[in-house]
């Protein structure tokens, strides 16, 4: 008999990934832990019950976060990574030779030498780089305390469940406004709408509350079931979606990257907005009738 | 305990989708058919089991299929579709009131039936709609019969396996353009090419054996795991991802359509193809460094 590892994330719908080896299963100080290798999917990550990364589809999540940000940018040298623990995000940030310093910082100091040694090739080598920062620690109180100064941050989190909840709120937007650059971007993993409307909605009200611009951007990862994931954004002086194909196509091509799923097409179809995500992002859908206006009716 | 549809479509990973009702369980001629409800998803028919439509996600499939051939044609008078038993291809094409005659040739026509029975709102009327011909049969010998003629095909059929995999090949697309109009396109379903590469790559060649024009595009199905699926397109004379989007809108806008996934950004999206799907398409990825030559050797 197979064995499978069922994934917990939602009560009425689950995805199964078989099991054909078992590398790690254990516990850190903040959360359960297994590593697992699958015939299509390679080696993968889960955090208590739910799937994080896996060899097979990893580029998808990693290269549709860090290359919108950076490309969109032009020109960070400073870097911030809050959480990122198998150091994908890490890894494709690094790709810039513009890059002079990459800060990381993952609660979960455990996990990442855990990832070090389970799936090294996510990282590929990054966390030997000597622009490399690796901080663990809780990315909230970094935020609060740091005198480093950032152009990118990036938030490779888990769902706003239990402690990660903070990171999707205006308390820690604040504190990333606060170690931004001028010209600086935020970007935020924030969920696969179809499943996870309100967390949408709800980040995004917080970086509207802090941010004067702010808004999400879509994507499929494979094993992020459920159609589109959203990358929440937010920047005081970058209008994201504005930044014209053009300009992205000359930066890709200039920084010479080599990449399996992200093109600067699909930096395009990034900020093509579907109809069911417009409304949870305050948008009315495209093509949708006007509301009919009440009759005036005499008192 | 909770019951729950496995669905058993790939041998190492797969979906499942609790069942909250039952409502059918049986087989027709030609396949074992499932009807249950599910809390988020609604009800769900599954074919030999595979999900093949949901309440809560089928308009993705249905939209994305149906409006891209439509507005790219701009005015399709005659439309077939083959397979489509559930009605939701049908449904939307009905939005049009440039469509005189729409022909439904699915082979199995007690799902047809079934379909009307435990998922009325997939159809939502369109089978009492005077310019539907509901004509259950073989669609591969429909096309090689009839003297029909039509300006958009839709191939909404399961995967190709078992009788199906003629409706991926290249007699069966030499049918579809002996009954298409001058202008006409076809659009078939293609997979999900993160773990179906092979059915597109083979299909896409078909196609091009037949057609002066083949492609693909993509775009996310829920309860289609894996990504993007692909769609097949093909066509002697419509280059489908040159039509501006800026024509898309005005047709968009002009059919007066309500939709509640598709609008002209999506469609823009819909050709932005990820470097993954390129080669299987026979394209270079984008930003790949140029092969490098090998060094001319004297003999």
């Amino acid at each position: 008999m197979a064995k499978w590892f069922d994934e917990t994330l939602y009560p009425f719908y689950r995805q199964a990934v078989r099991i054909d080896e078992t590398l790690f299963r254990g516990k850190t100080k903040f959360q359960k832990v297994e590593f697992h290798r699958n015939e299509r999917l390679g080696r993968f990550l889960t955090l208590d019950g739910v799937i994080q990364t896996t060899e097979g589809d990893e580029f998808y999540y990693h290269e549709s976060m860090v290359h919108a940000a950076m490309l969109a940018h032009g020109k960070a040298k400073s870097v911030l990574i809050i959480g990122g623990a198998d150091g994908g995000i890490l890894r494709e940030v690094l790709k810039y030779k513009s890059v002079k310093k990459a800060v990381l910082v993952d609660i979960d100091g455990e996990l990442i030498d855990l990832c070090r040694e389970y799936v090294p090739s996510i990282n590929g080598g990054a966390f030997e780089d000597r622009r490399t920062v690796n901080a663990p620690g809780d990315g909230a109180a970094y935020v609060a305390e740091t005198d480093e100064r950032f152009d990118v941050i990036l938030v490779d989190s888990t769902d706003p469940q239990g402690p990660g909840i903070v990171l999707f709120q205006a308390p820690f937007f604040r504190n990333c406004r606060r170690v931004m650059n001028p010209g600086g971007i935020m970007v935020t993993q924030n969920g696969v709408y179809f499943y996870q409307q309100q967390e949408l909605t709800d980040a995004h009200k917080h970086r509207l509350k802090v941010f004067k611009k702010a808004g999400a951007y879509v994507g499929p990862i494979p094993t992020y079931v459920g159609g589109h994931m959203a990358f929440g954004w937010a920047s005081d002086t970058l209008d994201f979606p504005a930044v014209p194909v053009a300009t992205i196509r000359k930066r890709y091509k200039a920084a010479g990257l080599t990449t399996q799923y992200y093109n600067p097409d699909v930096h395009q179809a990034f900020f093509c907005l579907p109809n069911n995500v417009r409304p949870l992002l305050g948008m009315k859908p495209d093509g949708a009738p006007a509301p009919r206006r009440a009759a005036k009716r005499k008192a």
